[in-house]
């Protein structure tokens, strides 16, 4: 038995999400491991990195899996890709240690938030942005995403509805504005239900003047959700990429380690 | 009377093109003429820069029209864009001298052919560009580009049915190479009938060996269509920027003049 790892780029705009589900088919998951299933000749269970809601996307989402025998990557690539619609690609397979898990061998990961403040949208991007028609102060929006980095309680910036902890670490957050598109990309060790989503909507308000840079470590403190800003629509949302080594994300790069090879 | 130019981003991916026509109500020209005409109160005719074709793109259209009275330009963009629809961004508009022609006032065009030559192309681009699955040689593609410039009888590159001249200028061709994708820029005085995808498709067989560079100049002295390379599919083409001064297209940008504002 030998245990692979891919990387697959996804537009979620049809999809019900990551996860595998009894009451649709359309999930990325079940889309993902039906191909393989049938290119393999048996059933194949893949774990993700973590889940994506429906309609998020994701340039560089990863699995793993277990295969009985050994797979050629360039014949893999083919013959998947081909099984898979237009929207989901496998864009790398490689072979891992034994033992190695997607979402628990992960060390970081990256998630892209994009956002268009055309008081219309760009028409060649307008599916993959959240629209937001106003002036944003970006300056303010950098303060804000300065209290918000740490090792800290998240309880304000979740839905999670379980009682496990929140105690997550943001290792960075860069804000880049292009002309009238801004990307918020956050760093961390790993995300809660809706968390990029609800860091997105609070730095949204602090940018239009909701809210202010200074009430950032109220909110954190308060551990009340409803503090936090809104949940920005899932469209702007991009998984960039899982992290397995240290280093490799101390690099902290914004074009994934595959477009740079 | 005042003669106004708007500037126009189109996904042509579900229009019939760029001119009115009296089968279909799903052409840029008629959706735009419509939406102006019910905020002035009369109808309205747009001059386009020239016809796009069916699934062709549009980040620089032009069009000229004239009204009665003066428009307020904010004004003008917020209503207009709110009767269009999302695929279909009004992205300026301005007062110009009577007498403009969108068309006629033309001094030169831009447009960009995207190729993407993965096995699979990207998800997130794959409504706008041409697959074409090979390694291409791009400094062959270059040296095909040298002999293609210039003030030439394109004949052979056109569909043409008219007995119209067939001489046009070609000031310049860029093959910019990202990853594993290729952009080709055409700088011209204007473009005849199916020109632009004829020059990319014919581009596509030098840089995948069917064609070589040499050969260019004998299939353009030949002026016979069938010598030249296959036409390129719609949604790899996009009308980059229309110019009306020599020394605005002499910068060549690639961004357009209104990004760069």
């Amino acid at each position: 038995m030998r245990t692979y790892k891919i990387t697959i780029q996804y537009d979620g705009t049809r999809y019900q999400g990551w996860q595998r589900q009894q009451n649709t088919p359309d999930t990325i998951q079940e889309i993902i491991e039906k191909a393989i299933s049938l290119w393999a000749g048996y059933a194949v269970t893949i774990d993700g990195s973590g889940r994506t809601d429906a309609g998020v996307h994701a340039k560089g989402q990863t699995a793993s899996f277990n295969l009985a025998g050994k797979v050629a990557k360039s014949d893999f690539l083919t013959k998947i890709n081909q099984g898979l619609p237009s929207d989901i690609r496998i864009t790398n397979v490689e072979l891992v240690k034994n033992g190695f898990h997607a979402r628990l061998s992960a060390v970081a990961k990256t998630y892209c938030y994009q956002i268009d403040t055309r008081e219309k949208p760009d028409v060649f991007s307008r599916r993959y942005t959240c629209h937001h028609a106003a002036e944003l102060d970006v300056c303010e929006m950098k303060k804000a995403a300065g209290y918000l980095l740490g090792t800290k309680d998240y309880a304000a910036f979740t839905d999670q509805k379980e009682d496990k902890s929140t105690l997550r670490s943001i290792y960075d957050i860069d804000i880049v504005q292009e002309y009238d598109k801004i990307y918020l990309y956050f760093y961390g060790s790993g995300f809660l239900y809706h968390m990029v989503r609800i860091l997105a909507g609070t730095l949204l308000e602090v940018g239009d003047g909701r809210k202010t840079a200074k009430e950032i470590s109220d909110i954190i403190q308060s551990k009340d959700r409803k503090r936090a800003g809104f949940l920005a629509p899932a469209q702007g949302l991009f998984l960039q990429e899982v992290f397995y080594h240290k280093a490799s994300f101390l690099r902290k790069d914004r074009i994934s380690q595959e477009e740079a090879e």
